[in-house]
């Protein structure tokens, strides 16, 4: 690692050619996906967190927009088609240098199915969210907006910041 | 290149060790920073489009958040501190698989001077933005939205894609 002419902070830099491999934070993309006052969710088939639930979401593509990519892995995971999209939460997790966006939209026509990255797709009311058995702090995040914003009906864009859970010291034996 | 196993597109992997070399878009953060009715603009010192004016602006860097970005970029591009910054514009440019996320904020006390990557940075007012002199459509985009927005006094986050410019054929000499 050294730091390039010019730049402020340490690179991976080629000996040979000088090339400078820069990593920036991901974003990952995904859907909160409404049917007749439900929301679609699905079991994670996979790690990190299997068994738990989530919103369809996974790590943008080369090429596509951010909406494209909240389509496409709610395809991918739930073989559901989604419109009406629009950007409903935007959650910075810096400790993991990942940026969430979640868009709010319509399930085409309320079918969905389980795909190679889910055990189980379900529809729940607000009032069934699992709580307790949710995959990550920024579908919680975003499913607490919508819970919330359903009462007045109004559902703008939120951003939120998920901190670094704090260190827990292991127990000794 | 090659699909890795569960994976439906060819990424880089190794053909010693299997890694594969996730390749995905990348997120520039900035600021539409205002100070007395007028917005913050920085003249390029450095390639692509030196010379054109921009907000502050850059690629998003490991461990911050996009906030947390959009100000540094601010700080570093045209020595200015802003407050108070709410998510602005998101807008995709997909056929360079960039997403920029820009923030308006208020410049804290109105100072500002040009950065290294800055030839001049200037104040402007809504009728003096120079509309044929604009780095890139991204900022072109935000403006726009600014200058409208400004009618009503409501700032709402906007989302945009910008399309790939059409390919116009080359002259024949």
């Amino acid at each position: 690692m050294q730091v390039p002419d010019g730049d402020d902070r340490p690179r991976a830099v080629c000996g040979q050619c000088g090339h400078v491999q820069y990593v920036n934070p991901k974003l990952i993309v995904g859907c909160l996906a409404e049917h007749d006052g439900r929301v679609l969710l699905c079991k994670r088939a996979i790690e990190p967190r299997l068994g738990y639930w989530t919103l369809p979401a996974g790590f943008m593509e080369l090429h596509e927009t951010t909406a494209e990519g909240a389509a496409r892995e709610t395809h991918e995971e739930a073989c559901a088609q989604v419109d009406d999209l629009q950007l409903y939460t935007v959650i910075n997790v810096p400790h993991i240098s990942q940026v969430y966006l979640i868009y709010r939209g319509r399930l085409r026509d309320g079918t969905h199915a389980p795909g190679l990255e889910s055990l189980e797709t379900q529809l729940v009311t607000p009032d069934d969210i699992p709580w307790d058995d949710l995959a990550f702090p920024t579908m919680r995040c975003t499913l607490q907006h919508y819970v919330r914003d359903l009462a007045d009906g109004v559902f703008p864009t939120h951003t939120d910041t998920i901190a670094s859970p704090p260190k827990v010291p292991r127990p000794v034996d």
